[in-house]
C-alpha cells in the first residue's frame, strides 16, 4: 500500500493531520483539500499543499486563515 | 517504492506527464508545480492538482493558461 501521512506545518513543526491518506481532492478552487484515508476517514483542511514527498510517504500542508 | 505517476487531464483524457514521481513542490503561489521523479528528472507543470489517488499511484493535473 502506498498511502502517505498528511502533516500540517506550523511554526516549523510537523503536526500529524491524518495517517494513511489515499485520496486528496481540492475543493473550493484549491482553497481547501478533502483527505480520505484507506480506512474511509475523511478530513477537510483549509490551506495549501506546501510539499509532497511520496517516497517518504509525506504530504505537508500549510493552513490559511 | 511508493512513487506515483502524474497525468494531465485534457478533454477528459489522461495523458502521462511523468512516471515515478517522488517530489511535488508548488511554486509561484501554487500556480505551477515542480515534479521530480525518483530518477532525478524534473518537470514543471503550469496548472493545478485536480485529484490524487495515492493507493492507485495516480496524480492528476489540469493545465491553466
Amino acid at each position: 500500500m502506498c498511502e502517505a501521512n498528511a502533516y500540517v506545518v506550523k511554526d516549523g513543526r510537523e503536526e500529524l493531520l491524518m495517517e494513511s491518506v489515499d485520496i486528496i481532492e481540492p475543493e473550493e478552487n484549491n482553497a481547501q483539500y478533502r483527505l480520505v484515508s484507506i480506512f474511509g476517514e475523511q478530513k477537510i483542511i483549509r490551506g495549501r499543499i506546501s510539499l509532497m514527498n511520496l517516497v517518504d510517504h509525506k504530504i505537508f500542508f500549510e493552513r490559511t486563515l
